[in-house]
Protein backbone atom coordinates (compact mmCIF):
# COMPACT_ATOMS: atom_id res chain seq x y z
CA UNK A 1 0.00 0.00 0.00
CA UNK A 2 1.18 3.38 -0.95
CA UNK A 3 1.16 6.65 0.97
CA UNK A 4 1.08 10.05 -0.91
CA UNK A 5 1.59 13.04 0.83
CA UNK A 6 1.17 16.08 -0.45
CA UNK A 7 0.35 19.55 0.53
CA UNK A 8 -3.07 21.87 0.15
CA UNK A 9 -5.04 21.10 -2.74
CA UNK A 10 -5.50 24.84 -3.84
CA UNK A 11 -1.68 25.71 -4.12
CA UNK A 12 0.39 22.62 -4.40
CA UNK A 13 0.94 22.21 -7.74
CA UNK A 14 3.87 19.69 -7.64
CA UNK A 15 1.61 17.44 -5.49
CA UNK A 16 -1.04 17.47 -8.10
CA UNK A 17 1.48 15.68 -10.40
CA UNK A 18 1.27 11.89 -8.51
CA UNK A 19 -1.53 12.32 -6.88
CA UNK A 20 -3.73 12.65 -10.78
CA UNK A 21 -1.22 10.04 -12.34
CA UNK A 22 -2.54 7.31 -9.56
CA UNK A 23 -6.42 8.44 -9.70
CA UNK A 24 -6.72 8.52 -13.25
CA UNK A 25 -4.69 4.91 -13.47
CA UNK A 26 -6.50 2.92 -10.48
CA UNK A 27 -3.74 2.94 -8.28
CA UNK A 28 -4.52 2.76 -4.96
CA UNK A 29 -2.92 4.80 -2.05
CA UNK A 30 -4.06 6.84 1.06
CA UNK A 31 -3.62 10.40 0.87
CA UNK A 32 -2.31 12.47 3.93
CA UNK A 33 -2.28 16.71 3.29
CA UNK A 34 0.46 18.51 5.38
CA UNK A 35 -0.67 22.29 4.88
CA UNK A 36 1.54 24.90 3.83
CA UNK A 37 2.23 27.04 6.76
CA UNK A 38 3.11 30.83 6.73
CA UNK A 39 7.02 30.15 7.59
CA UNK A 40 9.01 27.89 6.36
CA UNK A 41 7.63 24.02 5.95
CA UNK A 42 11.20 22.85 6.15
CA UNK A 43 10.73 21.08 9.75
CA UNK A 44 7.60 19.68 9.27
CA UNK A 45 7.99 18.32 5.62
CA UNK A 46 10.87 16.68 6.25
CA UNK A 47 9.47 14.09 8.58
CA UNK A 48 8.21 12.42 6.13
CA UNK A 49 10.80 13.83 3.13
CA UNK A 50 14.62 14.25 3.49
CA UNK A 51 14.17 16.80 0.55
CA UNK A 52 11.96 19.07 2.95
CA UNK A 53 9.33 19.40 0.06
CA UNK A 54 6.04 17.81 -1.32
CA UNK A 55 5.02 15.42 -2.96
CA UNK A 56 6.66 12.09 -1.29
CA UNK A 57 5.33 8.36 -1.99
CA UNK A 58 5.87 6.11 0.62
CA UNK A 59 5.91 2.51 -0.35
CA UNK A 60 6.20 -0.75 1.61
CA UNK A 61 5.53 0.99 4.98
CA UNK A 62 8.33 3.49 4.57
CA UNK A 63 10.53 0.89 3.30
CA UNK A 64 11.10 2.59 0.18
CA UNK A 65 10.76 7.06 0.10
CA UNK A 66 10.79 8.57 -3.03
CA UNK A 67 10.75 12.37 -2.51
CA UNK A 68 10.42 13.58 -6.03
CA UNK A 69 7.55 13.69 -8.30
CA UNK A 70 9.25 12.56 -11.54
CA UNK A 71 11.39 10.08 -9.53
CA UNK A 72 7.82 8.83 -7.96
CA UNK A 73 6.80 8.81 -11.71
CA UNK A 74 9.39 6.46 -12.44
CA UNK A 75 9.23 4.66 -9.43
CA UNK A 76 5.18 3.68 -10.63
CA UNK A 77 6.27 2.88 -14.30
CA UNK A 78 8.73 0.10 -12.92
CA UNK A 79 5.50 -1.63 -11.22
CA UNK A 80 2.28 -0.72 -12.54
CA UNK A 81 1.44 -0.76 -16.57
CA UNK A 82 0.38 2.69 -18.50
CA UNK A 83 2.77 5.32 -16.63
CA UNK A 84 4.50 6.02 -19.75
CA UNK A 85 2.87 5.48 -23.65
CA UNK A 86 3.92 1.90 -24.47
CA UNK A 87 4.88 3.05 -27.95
CA UNK A 88 8.35 3.43 -27.83
CA UNK A 89 8.36 7.55 -29.81
CA UNK A 90 5.85 8.66 -27.75
CA UNK A 91 7.32 7.28 -24.52
CA UNK A 92 10.33 9.21 -25.76
CA UNK A 93 8.37 12.22 -26.51
CA UNK A 94 6.68 12.02 -23.46
CA UNK A 95 9.72 11.61 -21.18
CA UNK A 96 11.25 14.69 -22.96
CA UNK A 97 8.48 16.97 -22.36
CA UNK A 98 8.17 15.93 -18.81
CA UNK A 99 12.10 17.14 -17.92
CA UNK A 100 11.61 20.02 -19.75
CA UNK A 101 8.51 21.20 -17.58
CA UNK A 102 10.45 19.73 -14.40
CA UNK A 103 13.47 22.15 -15.38
CA UNK A 104 11.65 24.91 -17.25
CA UNK A 105 9.06 27.21 -17.71
CA UNK A 106 10.04 29.08 -15.20
CA UNK A 107 8.42 32.29 -16.31
CA UNK A 108 5.08 30.58 -16.07
CA UNK A 109 5.71 28.65 -12.52
CA UNK A 110 6.77 32.06 -10.91
CA UNK A 111 4.69 34.44 -12.47
CA UNK A 112 1.35 32.32 -11.94
CA UNK A 113 1.43 30.10 -9.11
CA UNK A 114 -0.93 27.54 -9.09
CA UNK A 115 -4.31 29.01 -7.16
CA UNK A 116 -7.24 26.49 -8.12
CA UNK A 117 -9.70 29.01 -7.00
CA UNK A 118 -8.69 32.11 -8.20
CA UNK A 119 -9.80 33.95 -11.17
CA UNK A 120 -7.36 36.81 -12.54
CA UNK A 121 -6.97 38.72 -15.17
CA UNK A 122 -3.78 39.27 -16.56
CA UNK A 123 -1.82 42.13 -17.83
CA UNK A 124 0.41 42.98 -20.53
CA UNK A 125 3.18 40.06 -19.94
CA UNK A 126 6.96 40.08 -20.12
CA UNK A 127 8.95 38.08 -22.98
CA UNK A 128 10.33 35.22 -20.87
CA UNK A 129 6.16 34.68 -20.22
CA UNK A 130 4.98 34.60 -23.96
CA UNK A 131 8.14 32.93 -24.82
CA UNK A 132 7.13 29.60 -22.31
CA UNK A 133 3.11 30.10 -23.66
CA UNK A 134 4.84 30.09 -27.15
CA UNK A 135 6.96 27.12 -26.47
CA UNK A 136 4.14 25.29 -24.68
CA UNK A 137 1.63 25.79 -27.44
CA UNK A 138 3.95 24.85 -29.37
CA UNK A 139 4.70 21.76 -27.70
CA UNK A 140 1.33 20.28 -26.98
CA UNK A 141 0.09 20.99 -30.53
CA UNK A 142 3.01 18.38 -31.35
CA UNK A 143 1.89 15.92 -28.92
CA UNK A 144 -1.45 15.85 -30.18
CA UNK A 145 -0.45 16.07 -33.75
CA UNK A 146 2.25 13.43 -33.63
CA UNK A 147 -0.23 10.84 -31.30
CA UNK A 148 -3.54 11.54 -32.29
CA UNK A 149 -5.18 12.89 -29.45
CA UNK A 150 -6.89 13.68 -26.79
CA UNK A 151 -4.23 13.62 -24.43
CA UNK A 152 -0.97 14.52 -25.04
CA UNK A 153 0.72 11.03 -26.34
CA UNK A 154 -2.16 9.16 -27.53
CA UNK A 155 -5.68 7.67 -26.35
CA UNK A 156 -4.45 7.62 -23.06
CA UNK A 157 -3.93 9.89 -19.57
CA UNK A 158 -0.15 8.91 -19.32
CA UNK A 159 2.55 10.60 -16.53
CA UNK A 160 2.82 14.01 -19.06
CA UNK A 161 -0.76 14.46 -18.82
CA UNK A 162 -0.02 14.52 -14.79
CA UNK A 163 3.18 16.59 -15.44
CA UNK A 164 1.55 19.54 -17.28
CA UNK A 165 -2.20 19.04 -14.70
CA UNK A 166 -0.78 21.90 -13.02
CA UNK A 167 -0.57 24.10 -16.10
CA UNK A 168 -3.73 23.25 -17.05
CA UNK A 169 -5.05 24.90 -13.83
CA UNK A 170 -3.23 27.50 -14.04
CA UNK A 171 -4.24 28.20 -17.87
CA UNK A 172 -8.15 28.34 -16.20
CA UNK A 173 -7.20 30.54 -13.33
CA UNK A 174 -5.05 33.34 -15.19
CA UNK A 175 -6.45 32.77 -18.75
CA UNK A 176 -3.20 31.42 -20.41
CA UNK A 177 -3.07 32.66 -24.10
CA UNK A 178 -3.72 28.87 -25.55
CA UNK A 179 -4.64 28.35 -28.70
CA UNK A 180 -7.68 26.18 -29.96
CA UNK A 181 -5.78 22.91 -30.10
CA UNK A 182 -4.23 23.46 -27.04
CA UNK A 183 -7.34 24.97 -25.08
CA UNK A 184 -9.08 22.10 -26.81
CA UNK A 185 -6.64 19.46 -24.70
CA UNK A 186 -6.96 21.97 -21.33
CA UNK A 187 -10.60 21.29 -21.14
CA UNK A 188 -10.50 17.30 -21.65
CA UNK A 189 -7.94 17.29 -19.20
CA UNK A 190 -10.05 19.25 -16.60
CA UNK A 191 -12.79 16.20 -17.10
CA UNK A 192 -11.25 13.78 -16.51
CA UNK A 193 -12.16 12.58 -12.65
CA UNK A 194 -8.81 13.32 -11.34
CA UNK A 195 -9.43 16.57 -12.02
CA UNK A 196 -12.82 16.83 -11.47
CA UNK A 197 -11.85 15.44 -7.89
CA UNK A 198 -9.14 17.25 -7.25
CA UNK A 199 -10.77 20.40 -8.10
CA UNK A 200 -13.49 20.01 -5.93
CA UNK A 201 -11.82 19.27 -3.16
CA UNK A 202 -9.39 22.40 -3.33
CA UNK A 203 -12.21 24.76 -3.73
CA UNK A 204 -13.75 23.52 -0.48
CA UNK A 205 -10.57 23.34 1.62
CA UNK A 206 -10.59 25.87 4.83
CA UNK A 207 -6.78 26.30 4.47
CA UNK A 208 -5.72 30.18 3.46
CA UNK A 209 -1.68 30.81 3.36
CA UNK A 210 -1.32 34.39 3.09
CA UNK A 211 1.73 33.72 1.29
CA UNK A 212 0.66 31.68 -0.93
CA UNK A 213 -2.57 34.13 -1.44
CA UNK A 214 -0.40 37.30 -1.79
CA UNK A 215 1.39 35.14 -4.81
CA UNK A 216 -1.12 34.45 -7.19
CA UNK A 217 -3.02 38.36 -6.60
CA UNK A 218 0.53 39.61 -7.73
CA UNK A 219 -0.28 38.57 -11.10
CA UNK A 220 -3.19 40.50 -11.98
CA UNK A 221 -6.75 41.49 -11.23
CA UNK A 222 -8.83 39.08 -8.94
CA UNK A 223 -11.89 38.55 -11.32
CA UNK A 224 -13.48 35.49 -8.88
CA UNK A 225 -12.61 33.44 -5.99
CA UNK A 226 -14.58 30.05 -6.26
CA UNK A 227 -13.71 28.61 -3.41
CA UNK A 228 -16.15 28.09 -0.89
CA UNK B 1 25.16 6.13 -33.84
CA UNK B 2 25.01 8.58 -32.00
CA UNK B 3 24.93 12.71 -32.30
CA UNK B 4 25.16 14.63 -29.23
CA UNK B 5 24.82 18.32 -29.70
CA UNK B 6 26.40 20.38 -26.87
CA UNK B 7 27.16 23.91 -26.10
CA UNK B 8 31.20 25.37 -25.16
CA UNK B 9 32.49 22.66 -22.27
CA UNK B 10 33.87 25.63 -20.01
CA UNK B 11 30.42 26.89 -19.39
CA UNK B 12 27.59 24.19 -19.97
CA UNK B 13 26.12 22.51 -16.86
CA UNK B 14 23.69 20.52 -18.65
CA UNK B 15 25.62 19.59 -21.35
CA UNK B 16 28.58 17.26 -19.24
CA UNK B 17 25.78 15.25 -17.99
CA UNK B 18 24.95 13.22 -20.82
CA UNK B 19 28.53 13.63 -22.20
CA UNK B 20 29.70 12.27 -18.78
CA UNK B 21 27.64 9.11 -18.84
CA UNK B 22 28.10 7.94 -22.31
CA UNK B 23 32.09 8.73 -21.73
CA UNK B 24 32.23 6.61 -18.58
CA UNK B 25 29.68 4.13 -20.27
CA UNK B 26 31.34 3.52 -23.19
CA UNK B 27 28.59 4.16 -25.04
CA UNK B 28 30.07 6.09 -28.88
CA UNK B 29 28.86 9.23 -29.51
CA UNK B 30 29.59 11.76 -32.01
CA UNK B 31 30.03 15.14 -30.43
CA UNK B 32 28.75 18.19 -32.49
CA UNK B 33 29.95 21.78 -30.23
CA UNK B 34 27.63 24.58 -30.82
CA UNK B 35 28.95 27.49 -29.13
CA UNK B 36 27.29 29.97 -26.87
CA UNK B 37 26.38 33.58 -28.64
CA UNK B 38 26.10 36.72 -27.13
CA UNK B 39 22.72 36.41 -27.70
CA UNK B 40 20.03 34.16 -27.92
CA UNK B 41 20.59 31.07 -28.83
CA UNK B 42 17.78 30.08 -29.54
CA UNK B 43 17.65 30.18 -33.36
CA UNK B 44 20.87 28.31 -33.90
CA UNK B 45 20.25 25.63 -31.03
CA UNK B 46 16.34 25.22 -32.58
CA UNK B 47 18.43 23.68 -36.08
CA UNK B 48 19.05 20.64 -33.84
CA UNK B 49 16.50 21.18 -30.03
CA UNK B 50 12.70 21.77 -30.35
CA UNK B 51 13.22 23.09 -26.81
CA UNK B 52 16.26 25.95 -28.04
CA UNK B 53 18.68 24.05 -25.50
CA UNK B 54 21.65 22.00 -25.15
CA UNK B 55 22.39 19.52 -24.55
CA UNK B 56 20.50 17.26 -27.20
CA UNK B 57 20.62 13.10 -28.64
CA UNK B 58 19.99 12.47 -31.95
CA UNK B 59 20.05 9.20 -32.20
CA UNK B 60 19.34 6.52 -35.59
CA UNK B 61 19.69 9.50 -37.83
CA UNK B 62 17.45 11.82 -35.69
CA UNK B 63 14.39 9.27 -35.78
CA UNK B 64 14.74 9.93 -31.96
CA UNK B 65 15.30 13.50 -31.09
CA UNK B 66 15.74 13.18 -27.52
CA UNK B 67 15.86 16.76 -26.00
CA UNK B 68 16.45 17.07 -22.25
CA UNK B 69 18.97 15.84 -20.10
CA UNK B 70 17.54 13.52 -17.87
CA UNK B 71 15.00 12.48 -20.39
CA UNK B 72 18.70 11.70 -22.35
CA UNK B 73 19.72 9.78 -19.12
CA UNK B 74 15.81 7.27 -19.43
CA UNK B 75 16.46 6.68 -23.23
CA UNK B 76 19.70 5.55 -22.75
CA UNK B 77 18.73 3.46 -19.49
CA UNK B 78 16.26 1.71 -21.70
CA UNK B 79 19.00 0.60 -24.60
CA UNK B 80 22.08 0.32 -22.69
CA UNK B 81 23.18 -1.33 -18.95
CA UNK B 82 24.71 0.12 -16.13
CA UNK B 83 22.63 3.76 -16.25
CA UNK B 84 21.23 3.28 -13.46
CA UNK B 85 22.17 1.25 -10.35
CA UNK B 86 20.64 -2.39 -11.08
CA UNK B 87 19.93 -2.46 -7.25
CA UNK B 88 16.56 -1.48 -6.74
CA UNK B 89 17.00 0.97 -3.45
CA UNK B 90 20.09 2.19 -4.62
CA UNK B 91 18.42 3.03 -8.23
CA UNK B 92 15.18 4.38 -6.53
CA UNK B 93 17.29 7.17 -4.39
CA UNK B 94 19.39 7.91 -7.75
CA UNK B 95 16.31 8.66 -9.56
CA UNK B 96 15.17 10.93 -6.54
CA UNK B 97 18.35 12.45 -5.79
CA UNK B 98 18.67 13.32 -10.16
CA UNK B 99 15.33 14.77 -10.17
CA UNK B 100 15.74 16.85 -7.49
CA UNK B 101 18.82 18.20 -8.74
CA UNK B 102 16.84 18.86 -12.10
CA UNK B 103 14.63 21.00 -10.61
CA UNK B 104 15.78 22.04 -7.50
CA UNK B 105 19.12 23.44 -6.09
CA UNK B 106 18.50 27.11 -7.65
CA UNK B 107 20.91 28.90 -5.46
CA UNK B 108 23.62 27.28 -5.71
CA UNK B 109 23.24 27.16 -10.10
CA UNK B 110 22.31 30.74 -9.85
CA UNK B 111 24.88 32.06 -7.75
CA UNK B 112 27.52 29.75 -8.90
CA UNK B 113 27.29 28.92 -12.88
CA UNK B 114 29.60 26.33 -14.10
CA UNK B 115 32.89 27.57 -15.28
CA UNK B 116 35.79 25.36 -15.56
CA UNK B 117 38.65 27.16 -15.51
CA UNK B 118 37.87 30.17 -13.08
CA UNK B 119 38.77 29.90 -9.33
CA UNK B 120 36.93 32.35 -7.28
CA UNK B 121 36.72 33.47 -3.71
CA UNK B 122 33.17 34.00 -2.58
CA UNK B 123 32.02 36.24 0.06
CA UNK B 124 29.29 35.48 2.28
CA UNK B 125 26.44 33.92 1.18
CA UNK B 126 22.77 34.00 1.70
CA UNK B 127 20.91 31.60 3.64
CA UNK B 128 19.20 29.84 0.57
CA UNK B 129 22.42 28.98 -0.49
CA UNK B 130 23.53 27.86 2.49
CA UNK B 131 20.53 25.25 2.95
CA UNK B 132 21.33 24.03 -0.87
CA UNK B 133 25.09 23.48 0.33
CA UNK B 134 23.73 21.67 3.74
CA UNK B 135 21.42 20.10 1.32
CA UNK B 136 23.68 18.80 -1.05
CA UNK B 137 26.05 17.51 1.97
CA UNK B 138 23.49 15.68 3.80
CA UNK B 139 22.11 13.79 0.01
CA UNK B 140 25.86 13.20 -0.77
CA UNK B 141 26.93 11.14 2.35
CA UNK B 142 23.10 9.14 2.54
CA UNK B 143 24.15 8.21 -0.76
CA UNK B 144 28.03 7.10 0.01
CA UNK B 145 27.14 5.89 3.57
CA UNK B 146 24.39 3.66 2.20
CA UNK B 147 25.29 2.19 -1.12
CA UNK B 148 29.32 2.30 0.16
CA UNK B 149 30.89 4.22 -2.23
CA UNK B 150 33.20 5.15 -4.16
CA UNK B 151 30.48 7.08 -6.21
CA UNK B 152 27.30 8.26 -5.01
CA UNK B 153 25.11 4.70 -5.68
CA UNK B 154 27.37 2.52 -5.08
CA UNK B 155 30.88 1.01 -6.75
CA UNK B 156 30.04 2.24 -9.77
CA UNK B 157 29.68 5.35 -11.84
CA UNK B 158 26.81 5.91 -12.78
CA UNK B 159 23.67 8.26 -13.97
CA UNK B 160 23.57 9.86 -10.56
CA UNK B 161 27.43 10.85 -10.62
CA UNK B 162 26.98 12.34 -13.70
CA UNK B 163 24.07 14.47 -13.02
CA UNK B 164 26.38 15.92 -10.08
CA UNK B 165 29.31 16.73 -12.41
CA UNK B 166 28.75 19.90 -13.22
CA UNK B 167 28.15 20.51 -9.00
CA UNK B 168 31.68 18.86 -8.56
CA UNK B 169 33.45 21.65 -10.86
CA UNK B 170 31.60 24.58 -9.02
CA UNK B 171 32.65 23.27 -6.12
CA UNK B 172 36.36 23.72 -7.04
CA UNK B 173 35.67 26.51 -8.80
CA UNK B 174 34.14 28.53 -6.21
CA UNK B 175 35.60 26.72 -3.58
CA UNK B 176 32.14 24.84 -2.16
CA UNK B 177 32.26 24.34 1.83
CA UNK B 178 31.58 20.81 1.40
CA UNK B 179 32.18 18.71 4.24
CA UNK B 180 34.80 15.58 4.58
CA UNK B 181 33.00 12.87 2.65
CA UNK B 182 30.87 14.78 0.21
CA UNK B 183 35.03 16.64 -0.90
CA UNK B 184 36.24 12.98 -0.99
CA UNK B 185 33.50 11.89 -3.51
CA UNK B 186 33.92 15.23 -5.53
CA UNK B 187 37.95 14.31 -5.65
CA UNK B 188 37.61 10.89 -6.24
CA UNK B 189 34.50 12.12 -9.62
CA UNK B 190 37.41 14.57 -10.64
CA UNK B 191 39.75 11.80 -11.17
CA UNK B 192 37.39 10.26 -13.61
CA UNK B 193 38.56 10.13 -17.26
CA UNK B 194 35.61 11.38 -18.48
CA UNK B 195 35.81 14.41 -16.11
CA UNK B 196 39.75 14.78 -16.98
CA UNK B 197 38.98 14.86 -20.79
CA UNK B 198 36.19 17.18 -20.11
CA UNK B 199 38.47 19.63 -17.82
CA UNK B 200 41.11 19.70 -20.40
CA UNK B 201 39.09 20.34 -23.70
CA UNK B 202 37.35 23.38 -21.72
CA UNK B 203 40.32 24.90 -20.42
CA UNK B 204 41.67 25.10 -24.03
CA UNK B 205 38.75 26.36 -25.45
CA UNK B 206 39.27 29.37 -26.95
CA UNK B 207 35.30 30.90 -26.96
CA UNK B 208 35.22 33.53 -24.39
CA UNK B 209 31.09 34.33 -24.17
CA UNK B 210 30.77 37.86 -22.12
CA UNK B 211 27.78 37.21 -20.12
CA UNK B 212 28.89 33.85 -19.04
CA UNK B 213 32.00 35.10 -18.24
CA UNK B 214 30.50 38.22 -16.20
CA UNK B 215 28.35 35.75 -14.16
CA UNK B 216 30.72 33.73 -12.90
CA UNK B 217 32.47 36.95 -12.16
CA UNK B 218 29.67 38.24 -10.14
CA UNK B 219 29.59 35.19 -7.63
CA UNK B 220 33.02 36.83 -5.82
CA UNK B 221 36.61 37.74 -6.40
CA UNK B 222 38.69 35.88 -9.26
CA UNK B 223 41.74 34.11 -7.84
CA UNK B 224 42.87 32.77 -11.02
CA UNK B 225 41.70 31.52 -14.60
CA UNK B 226 43.47 28.41 -15.74
CA UNK B 227 42.43 28.87 -19.55
CA UNK B 228 44.93 28.38 -21.79
N1 LIG C 1 11.45 18.51 -7.16
C1 LIG C 1 10.32 18.48 -6.29
C2 LIG C 1 9.80 19.85 -6.04
C3 LIG C 1 8.69 19.88 -5.07
C4 LIG C 1 8.36 21.27 -4.54
O1 LIG C 1 9.09 22.26 -4.79
N2 LIG C 1 7.26 21.35 -3.78
C5 LIG C 1 6.85 22.59 -3.13
C6 LIG C 1 5.36 22.74 -3.01
S1 LIG C 1 4.40 22.41 -4.42
C7 LIG C 1 7.35 22.55 -1.70
O2 LIG C 1 7.15 21.57 -1.00
N3 LIG C 1 8.00 23.62 -1.23
C8 LIG C 1 8.47 23.71 0.12
C9 LIG C 1 7.81 24.79 0.88
O3 LIG C 1 6.93 25.45 0.34
O4 LIG C 1 8.18 24.98 2.07
C10 LIG C 1 9.25 17.56 -6.86
O5 LIG C 1 9.05 17.56 -8.07
O6 LIG C 1 8.66 16.80 -6.10
N1 LIG D 1 16.02 20.88 -19.18
C1 LIG D 1 17.15 21.08 -20.01
C2 LIG D 1 17.86 22.37 -19.65
C3 LIG D 1 18.98 22.67 -20.57
C4 LIG D 1 19.50 24.08 -20.47
O1 LIG D 1 18.92 24.96 -19.82
N2 LIG D 1 20.62 24.33 -21.17
C5 LIG D 1 21.20 25.67 -21.24
C6 LIG D 1 22.71 25.65 -21.32
S1 LIG D 1 23.62 24.64 -20.19
C7 LIG D 1 20.76 26.31 -22.54
O2 LIG D 1 20.83 25.69 -23.58
N3 LIG D 1 20.26 27.54 -22.49
C8 LIG D 1 19.85 28.24 -23.66
C9 LIG D 1 20.67 29.46 -23.92
O3 LIG D 1 21.61 29.73 -23.14
O4 LIG D 1 20.37 30.18 -24.90
C10 LIG D 1 18.06 19.88 -19.92
O5 LIG D 1 18.26 19.33 -18.84
O6 LIG D 1 18.56 19.45 -20.94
Amino acid sequence: MYTLFIANKNYSSWSLRPWALMRELGIPFEEKIAPFGSDSNWDEFRSFNPAGKVPCLHASKAVDVVWDSLAIIEYLAERHAGVWPTDGKARTWARCAAAEMHSGFTAIRQTCPMHVGFRIQMPATSAAFNHDIARLNELWNQGLDQFGGPFLAGAKFTAIDAFFAPVVFRAQSYGLALNEKSAAYAQHLLQTNAMQQWQSEALTESWREPGHEQAALAAGNLLADLRA
